[in-house]
């Protein structure tokens, strides 16, 4: 990605003039403001205004005139707990504005999430640019063999160099003739209708504001090892700025979402007969031989 | 409303320390932070937290980099051309949090408004105040006889204090019972039992948060004329701040929501033929007498 | 709760008239149809109407054209696999809609599950009936002395007895009051007004419909141990009726969510620990004395 | 578009029996069900199920036990009045899920109205089929000189020639290296990568489900004049399924929403200064050139 003189001349003029506020501020957050952080060859995440921070999440839990509580600990253990517990409403109370350039397979998956306001650059109205996602050639895949929704293994040599051609031949070539089709001194299409000519690839961009919670659950699911890496890579540079953000959301947000488990009636039963010193098997279990794969590879 | 002097020097430590923010600042909004403004007897309206301005609008209709256009002429234009035309997403990229206090039937009528946030005081957990509200002498109106859902005439002399009368013995005699439910050395009954007591009038709180176009839709309902008057001094006093928070979005919002009228298909008929001259009435309109009232009250 | 005898001739009427369809039909949900299921002592659900069934989750799931496979077993095992990945969207294609008629201190609760629609009895419009919600002496409990947000103990003796006279006599007189107030050769107050002087133990009514996924939600929270009893018997006379209309979908439901357990980081890795043989406490566990006696509870 | 044979025996046998059912029945309705409507040159809306008829709006809005009033004519009173205030919960107790075949470039605008459920057919999972819009010559437009978003006049001969042959010959090449690429015996590329290779005319399949409000919504952007052509059509082949499902609301729609027009604060107060016989130009009437320009058409 490469911003324009023009785009970054803007960014330093918004990032040059601090302003006086009485609204709570986050400092860890102020630090990510504007920049455009990097994902994929061409795309971005850039932060374009936040509200709230940790003691927001309490202070609403709490319906407070003030601050809450002036103790850090107390703050942090009440949000666990209304992690650990589903108390979702106070998570709603901090908001997020992000500014994102992704490819257009991604904006597909990524709008699935309704819960968020989104603005995207039109290009009923305007005319996009020559932009287009082709994956490095460590992200050239095969279809996985025992995931119909998913990757393998690596391709290499020629097969590799074959998908690249053909995604930057077939790229250029729909391009030029979208540029042709809009020529106002050639065929002067409508735009409407020649944005049809373009692969998936290519780029858009679109304001994206969500709160906490609804944005923790695009997290969990989206930064997880089995998202498409070309989402997860947005998902995982959003995890990094949420957690400068507010860190002890974020922190919950680990232990109690990304990194937990959840055990069905069928696995809480066998754990305990387990750890009582029975012998249980798929076939005591009751469980399918796929629930009992994935019971083994929880507790392995 | 009295606020206790805690609750005040809370306030006023809120409002004591400025810091410094790379985010937008919309300065007509700073003054109303965290100041309490009464709303009927015991309520009031609190702005805890806001995020963006009628510059961001535009920035997030035009999906840019910068603040967008220099020109505060060209905004205007562009959020007039927005609200005009029910482009709505970009009116969402601005947020509101509020703090209310407000007696129980009236958060039961706000709470229908669905696309909002909310973390209300629980009276599960906690113990309500001793707080109702009985309406001052000229809010006390008779059904009306025209409107199955509003109020006729102010109820004078004896009717209207046997009004006070009744309201305010009940809700003493109700809270004076809800204490000796959950005194702990008497009773002791679980609070989320105990509040089952208490009445309509006794007054709650909640942190509400809500985007920019969904707050007009509440506002255009709620401030309207036909609106109970116990909601509608609310969605009042949240309109003056939306008018110094966002002013060129909340002209707009007078002028092509609150103010403008909707014309049936009928209607529009109506008007060209009487613009040409022609002499309309019920009978070769197409209206039902209802709306043709409707009509006359609109045109006259 | 008793229907007077024109309700009951409504339902009778709306039973008695079987139409041909050529839509879904699940016949499990036909047999609740219009029934009013008695709840608390003057509460009921009613199946209004519904859409979908079993086959129509896997319908979506597929994007198919007709029902998709005719084996019930691989449709099981589809449901079973989409509500243990978390593929909520294929069980928003089933719908249902109930008539409920429920306290106001349950509704105000209820109300907080904001992806509904809703229409609720109007008491700005028409006149309440005189039924207010007196627990079952075995419902009246003493404040938690361990959770402050839950009962503890049932009471006794004169305690009860006190809690039912108090209610009892509050309700019966700000009742007497409302029909003063009203009175239209009387006082002659205005509905919107006179409804501020009852009591949350007042039943009122509501359309409320849902999709399956977000029924599931608050089946989940509601019908939980946790949940205040006068809520959860709702939510589990719900459970009943959804057992019946959708099988497959309820027995994953029950696996997967009601009966599941979410386990933190910390609390996986000392599982794995324990599996090994290791001995672990509170102290080498990374936990906080909370958590670790919830961990106790799930693995005992 | 055509339907393979084993697709129409599918919807063949749906329709081949008819089952008893308790709930409500829309005749209009039933007519169309599972029949695949052709939109454009490959795509459909079929319906797929639906919930409630126009009684049922009037049941919600009444909450009543049984079908409600008898009159037909009640009921359109009713529907009418609620529509004209924006009473909106009513039309949300009616519910429609359609199956819908459509390029990527319409679903990508569609999904932008979020208040409604989606599967979408899983181009992660499936390989999509051969197909792709290519626009009848009477549907290709120039871009609008007036209007930035929008189309101008019909293209002819050479030029209408050249889009074509464009469209046609990219798509045809795409599509051949997206097989080339997916091909298990070539190169094997994972379908999640090799499906950014395919244009935005590729047609895609979805199930889609949302309440009679929000439909209305969506229809009367969609449906609108100033719609893209490609979307609109799949608008008005909604638009006359509705008109025989929930024929009073329909008719109130048309009514109070298509062919409304909304004035704004200016508008009133110059029509009503017309009515009295005064001239009014823009330069008194306090609009704008635009406004000024639209209000001439609303009263032409």
């Amino acid at each position: 990605m490469s911003l324009s003189p023009e785009q970054q001349a803007e960014i330093d003029e918004l990032r040059a003039n601090p302003q006086p506020t009485l609204r709570v501020v986050a400092p860890g957050m102020e630090g990510h403001l504007y920049k455009a952080r990097p994902v994929l060859d061409h795309g971005f995440v850039r932060v374009v205004d936040y509200m709230g921070d940790d003691a927001a999440i309490c202070q609403a839990a709490r319906v407070s005139y003030g601050k809450g509580t002036k103790s850090v600990q107390n703050d942090e253990g009440l949000i666990r707990y209304l992690m650990r517990h589903w108390h979702s409403t106070p998570f709603e109370m901090c908001e997020l504005k992000l500014h994102v350039k992704l490819p257009v397979f991604v904006a597909r998956q990524w709008i699935r999430h309704r819960t968020a306001n989104v603005n995207e650059y039109s290009a009923r109205y305007s005319i996009l640019d020559r932009e287009f996602y082709i994956p490095a050639p460590e992200h050239i895949n095969a279809q996985s063999v025992v995931n119909n929704q998913g990757r393998g293994d690596v391709l290499e040599g020629e097969e590799a160099a074959r998908v690249l051609e053909i995604l930057k031949a077939d790229s250029a070539r729909c391009y030029d003739n979208y540029q042709t089709l809009i020529d106002a001194d050639g065929v002067g299409l409508a735009r409407e209708l020649a944005r049809m000519n373009l692969p998936a690839n290519i780029y858009t961009q679109w304001y994206w504001k969500v709160d906490l919670h609804n944005l923790f659950h695009f997290l969990r699911l989206r930064a997880d090892a089995h998202a498409q890496y070309e989402i997860r890579v947005y998902a995982e540079a959003i995890c990094e700025m949420v957690s400068d953000w507010v860190p002890a959301a974020y922190k919950a947000f680990e232990d109690y979402r990304m990194g937990s488990v959840t055990m069905s009636a069928q696995m809480v039963d066998c754990l305990r007969r387990m750890l009582k010193g029975e012998t249980v098997t798929q076939e005591n279990a009751g469980m399918s031989a796929r629930e009992w794969r994935e019971f083994q590879e929880v507790i392995a």
